[in-house]
């Protein structure tokens, strides 16, 4: 069997699978999701051999630290798998949910309810703990999942993965509702886009080739999860004190992740009273400062910002700053270089906020509060699979109602049309 | 300047359009509405004259009589479009619509607000009547739109989206705002679906070699209106008056369009009290029916259906029919065959209607109704763009709510993660 007939047999047994997943009952769906935890607490000497196959292999071939952290799953990672496998079962089941239901003139009552997208399929880099998130979310919502991780994660995935579908089909889900491509070559993801009649979304989680290489050849609808270059935006009517803090979180308090702040827009009537004490405070916590002209004038010794700077998501203790002229010259910058994830305005001012809230067209935008919120636990959505930089088929962190469909029910007792 | 940079300058027309668009009040954009409508109706010689270009093309050509019906555009055709966008006019606007808020345990207020989608490209075969639907529904819901109609309607589509802009700025929208691919060469529609940057959807209105070409090379998200494979089941227990009354209309009130019947699923008990009478219906209507065996059995005159029947969209007054054993029977067929658009259930049993509701995967379905109300109006939401048989971004009639994404507005005073 080819590669392509490998992918093709894993869907096919994923798109039967989901008819009868969809038909599960949620109480089901919660006692595996419990059961596929307790498989892992159990699985965890297993876990950890095989994870130490793909840490060995990484520092073979040289990977960075930060990228052997991120892969190391220890019995702490092992356990936040589990009680996040426990936080998904105790979230309320968006399947079969109306969430409109109306009469029309001829009697028809004519209705929404949420259904399952069918099989989800998700392409994935390094962080083996997003196998067990993927699969959770998938199950809560009745979708069957495909999951391609990077290599450099295989033998842990392959094990996570065992171990879930193990639980999953003891506890009465059907057999393939939880696939693995566990074949390394790049070819496998190439075969698996193309799988529009097998697989309802792909949801792509990675870095900017991966995005692209999903998006140029997928013909099933994509999820992109992609770069977040967040600003905050310091209005001339802001709290400088609440600037500072917020300014101070969004860039530093995990500047890893895609909701930390890249750029720092500051208005010029407030810059030469906010910027002193704030660039010494990031440059104490060992943030390097790439500023604009008129930073540099109040600060000569930042380093100049590049044209390039503006673009870029730094996933650093680095922060761009550049002072602007005013609410619309700060919210032409974000259109110009954000990436539409998440933008702050910190302000007093009622009609600026409100005019930040409606022009700036990100998936979140803030007033007076750090961009490092956006995150389905921080917003109460509960677990998240990834957070859409893009308008369709939903924005921002997508929970398990984003996993779900919406079809028309109709219900007559005879009409016809004339 | 070649197609590509021709396709790309329009777009970016349509992109700057947007951001200003999408600021533009409701009553504003009503106003433009109903100024449109009457620019049309002004327009009526004009459009009449350069439609005759475009029918003396078709006939020269030799095209069908049914295309050239479709083409033709007289002043019942033109007041019909006028009337469509009055009607758009006084639809409720979905921008701005807060559709949820909630409060957080730190105090952040998180909220989901409807925003326009950006810039919406449609790609659409033969009636220019949809040139003037797409317009009214793009420009309502904020939308920038970027129209690429059908070689054989471009005279009348050039002279539609001309009056229409010209009352669209003069009533304050946005110059750019309405755009039109005037080159019919094809090579047009490769370079507008990878314009990712600038177009945030795609609506595909066509054949199945349209539909295919669109999915299998956009890089822009794109909304399928595909083929309907529309059934109706008859179950053991139906009102057999009823079932008659409506697998009549759904295959004979207009035959043509998608969401008209074009498989009747019977119940093997009631095959032969109910077939008789309804293929001597079916007949005197002009209906030639394909039957599976067990039809022919009862009814030995009727032509055999081959595999082939059973996946088709015959647009026409053709119909196949096949008896069932039970209704998993029917839905396994249904799931089979069908394009999950529109399908029906006729029965009485309570348990088989919900059963049918639950697990019959299709954009609507129905219990004792005909699958020709799956439509925009009939349904209740004003105008459709075209009806969605997939389950991203929306499923079913695309109306001004499936042209809004929603993006998270979040209130905060002050809120640093910890």
């Amino acid at each position: 069997m080819n590669i392509k007939e490998m992918v093709l047999e894993k869907a096919n047994k994923a798109k039967l699978a989901s008819r009868i997943l969809s038909g599960v009952s949620t109480a089901v769906k919660d006692k595996a999701l419990v059961d596929m935890a307790e498989g892992l607490l159990d699985g965890k000497e297993k876990l950890k051999k095989e994870n130490e196959k793909d840490l060995k292999y990484a520092h073979d071939k040289g990977l960075s630290s930060a990228l052997i952290d991120r892969l190391t799953l220890n019995d702490k990672g092992i356990e936040g798998m589990a009680s996040g496998l426990k936080e998904i079962a105790v979230l309320p089941d968006p399947v079969g949910e109306v969430t409109h239901i109306w009469q029309r003139p001829n009697g028809l009552q004519v209705g929404k309810i949420r259904v399952p997208l069918g099989v989800v399929g998700i392409i994935y880099e390094s962080r083996p703990n997003v196998t067990a998130d993927a699969v959770g979310l998938c199950v809560k919502s009745g979708n069957s999942v495909i999951l391609r991780g990077g290599s450099e994660a295989i033998n842990s995935n392959i094990a996570i993965a065992s171990i879930l579908l193990n639980s999953a089909t003891k506890a009465g889900l059907p057999d393939g509702c939880i696939q693995l491509i566990d074949i390394t070559d790049r070819q496998a993801i190439m075969d698996m886009i193309k799988l529009d009649d097998y697989i309802d979304l792909i949801v792509a989680r990675g870095g900017i080739d991966l995005i692209k290489t999903v998006t140029e050849n997928s013909t099933v609808p994509v999820a992109k999860h992609s770069a977040g270059v967040c600003h905050t935006y310091v209005d001339k009517d802001a709290d400088l004190k609440m600037a500072e803090e917020i300014s101070f979180n969004a860039k530093v308090q995990r500047p890893g992740v895609c909701n930390a702040m890249e750029t720092l827009l500051v208005h010029k009537d407030v810059a030469a009273d906010f910027l002193p004490n704030m660039i010494l405070r990031y440059k104490n916590a060992g943030v390097e400062i790439r500023g604009c002209k008129e930073t540099k004038n109040i600060i000569p010794d930042v380093k100049e910002a590049s044209e390039e700077d503006w673009y870029t998501e730094y996933l650093d203790l680095i922060l761009s700053i550049k002072i602007v002229k005013d609410i619309d010259d700060a919210i032409d910058h974000i259109m110009k270089y954000g990436s539409h994830h998440s933008d702050a305005i910190v302000t007093k001012d009622y009609q600026r906020a409100m005019k930040f809230l409606k022009e700036v067209d990100s998936a979140a935008v803030y007033v007076n509060a750090s961009t490092r919120f956006t995150d389905g636990n921080e917003f109460g959505l509960g677990a998240e699979l990834g957070i859409s930089t893009q308008k369709l088929h939903s924005r921002g962190p997508m929970g398990l109602e984003d996993l779900t469909s919406q079809k028309y029910i109709i219900f007559g007792n005879g009409q016809i049309r004339s």
